[in-house]
């Protein structure tokens, strides 16, 4: 594809996805929900054939230059393929979001005011992820009515393909135009720059993936963008805490899953118990491995730590590691997170009722998490659903979105003839 | 200022406030309240301070080539001071979106979560309009917890910054942080370029004026913009309008108030009143003094009326002018304002249930006005308040925006130890 082709594709592609939201926004959630459900028993009838495709991206992985752990991810099993299907089924159960009454009532005028949750329209989903990612926010857009444009990453190609293939299927099965899933081949990187300036088409740019992605599509999209960008989560110990909850906190936030975006990245501990209770809990982090780098109050009572440095502060680990900093006061501790955090997941350890108001008042945060681990932060856990992501923007959607976060609103006024005097 | 000092000016205005907003975000209502009824009982006091220095403005106004209407908008007096007054006042009643529990409950494993409304941060207002609106934007923002940074016209700079100083005072005397108000004064474009580059301290950034300066902001921006763009707005006719209704509301949709952004510029008529009706409809118009622009069916009837172009279909007249046409279907209707309108205000008369259903349903507009006038899309008239402008955007906000329009939210998990399985 030359250059002028491949702008005309894209442009094709846009205002057939937004013809499609169209129509998508008049469906009934029963249309939406066959449309899963069919998906969903589809994925289980042909899970063979998502296993050959997924075969053909396993051989080309080493060219991608894919680590044996990255391989991993991509592989497609059996069990895989039945949890996107249960995903799927998942989706479908929670209730339709698209005609939800948020709000309403009667004006003294006599009019009837309802605000009423629409459709976004077109979200383009640009992702580098597992191939289950496909069916995951496929399933999250036409559930709340938007048609979506999937491009996915080259490493995941065949798989991602043979899986849009089985959605368009169900599409037609459900009698929803096909046009509501575009799937746009990870060729070259021009196509995402294309589809950043359609705007007059595109409703919502959703990036995941790394950090230069995100960036990437935040500098040139010409529509609003979802951003998920680091997860650097923070746990405060307090004076008052509980000591026993405080080291179970600690451990689970770190090492349940220390790859994932809601994992704690710095320890934040209060200095009263900054002698016996930290150098345990240092114990503890250490048999399960974690590498424990630690200002002079946390070296003093684990020595093993390396010297932390402004990088780690600043740092995601997603890794086996935990900075470490004494603060003395509940004050030092916000100002630590609110400079170096990226407003994802934070959490405090106390039994004192003023502390936890100040922190969930003052952290500047999607999350705040009193006495629980910030493993919680997830759209399953909080009872939103299945998510395609979790913003850490301010704006629109913060924490996780789900099915009701790719929506906006509109108002419908009902009169008998009323004028404005 | 040469480029480095207005590039360090801007950068520090942007994180004073950004500072300031932390310490808002902290305040309480009653705080926030004192400043708004402390500000609306000083421009009472000071109102002949405030016309000397407006007499400034009026001197100036035709340097900058005003037309005597906008000279006359510019100008303050008593009564208008007054409603400024009255206005800060009314913002004070409205109830406190700053910790508003959306929504909430407990999960399955204990967890108590809150979604608690919060303050975006710092707003960055660029307006062109009248002195009034530098009192209305800073009430709203400080109101829903946001520190502002006001850049104004040059027309009104004395009067604004005048109504400034004053409220200054009023942040002093409720005990807030001064930066709260940040007041740029008018001079060179370039500011404002510069303070859309600073989205690490600017949460979001809105443009108040006509559709370049809209344009502009809304491609310089680094942070989300919430736009007002035209109000190009529609009124449809039904087959089964009660004809007397039909009539009240296009008159009053079209003349009482056509300078302003909810006010109707074009009329669909179902081909079945395209006789008697649209022929006294027309003539009652031009008593009003409207010029009618038809397509071939309506100059039928309405000889008068020049022919009806493209143009005039994509035009916010916002004046007496109004576009007509002859549509054979809800459908056509629905499609012309779908292709035309801007996405702010539509209205259908109608006796029909099943026409309005379908109307409120397929057209993509933030406020859906059956058997009522367009003139009611306001903030007041909904009851949420004074508004800083109505989005045409689907994003974040759409139609009026309020004090709540400015706000986030964060999620608070209360637990009792709990982790992660």
């Amino acid at each position: 594809m030359n250059d002028n082709e491949l702008q005309s594709y894209c442009l094709e592609t846009a205002r057939r996805a937004h013809t499609a939201s169209r129509e998508l926004a008049r469906s009934s959630g029963a249309e939406r929900n066959a449309f899963l459900l069919h998906a969903a028993g589809i994925l289980r009838e042909r899970t063979e054939a998502l296993i050959e495709a997924n075969a053909r991206d396993l051989e080309t992985a080493p060219q991608f230059g894919l680590t044996s752990a990255q391989t991993d991810r991509l592989r497609l099993t059996d069990d895989r393929i039945e949890s996107m299907a249960r995903g799927l089924e998942e989706i479908a159960a929670f209730p339709d979001p698209v005609g939800e009454i948020i709000e309403g009532g009667i004006r003294p005028n006599g009019l009837e005011i309802r605000k009423v949750r629409v459709p976004l329209g077109v979200v383009f989903f640009v992702y580098e992820s597992r191939p289950n990612v496909t069916a995951d926010a496929a399933g999250i857009c036409v559930k709340s009515g938007n048609a979506v444009i999937l491009r996915g990453g080259k490493e995941a190609a065949h798989s991602s393909q043979a899986i849009v293939e089985l959605l368009f299927e169900s599409l037609d099965a459900a009698g929803l135009p096909r046009d509501a899933i575009q799937w746009v081949k990870p060729r070259d990187r021009e196509a995402v720059g294309q589809f950043l300036r359609l705007d007059e088409y595109i409703d919502v740019a959703i990036p995941r993936g790394g950090e230069s992605l995100i960036r990437r599509v935040a500098e040139e999209a010409t529509m609003p963008v979802i951003k998920h960008f680091a997860g650097n989560c923070h746990l405060y110990i307090d004076q008052s805490a509980d000591p026993e909850m405080a080291r179970a906190i600690t451990v689970n936030a770190k090492c349940q899953r220390p790859g994932v975006c809601n994992a704690c990245e710095t320890l934040l501990v209060h200095q009263s118990l900054s002698g016996d209770w930290l150098a345990e809990t240092g114990r503890q982090l250490e048999q399960h491995g974690v590498e424990i780098r630690g200002d002079e109050a946390t070296r003093r009572v684990i020595p093993e730590a390396t010297p932390v440095t402004r990088a780690d502060y600043e740092s995601e680990f997603l890794d086996w590691v935990l900075a470490v900093k004494v603060v003395s006061s509940l004050d030092e501790a916000i100002e630590h997170i609110n400079t170096y955090g990226s407003k994802h997941s934070d959490a405090i350890v106390t039994r004192d009722l003023a502390q936890a108001q100040e922190f969930a008042r003052r952290v500047d945060t999607a999350a705040v998490f009193i006495n629980a681990s910030t493993r919680f932060h997830d759209g399953g856990e909080f009872g939103l659903g299945a998510e395609i992501g979790i913003s850490t923007d301010k704006f629109h959607a913060r924490g996780p979105c789900g099915v009701r976060e790719l929506t906006s609103y509109k108002y419908i006024v009902t009169g008998r003839g009323q004028i404005r005097q």
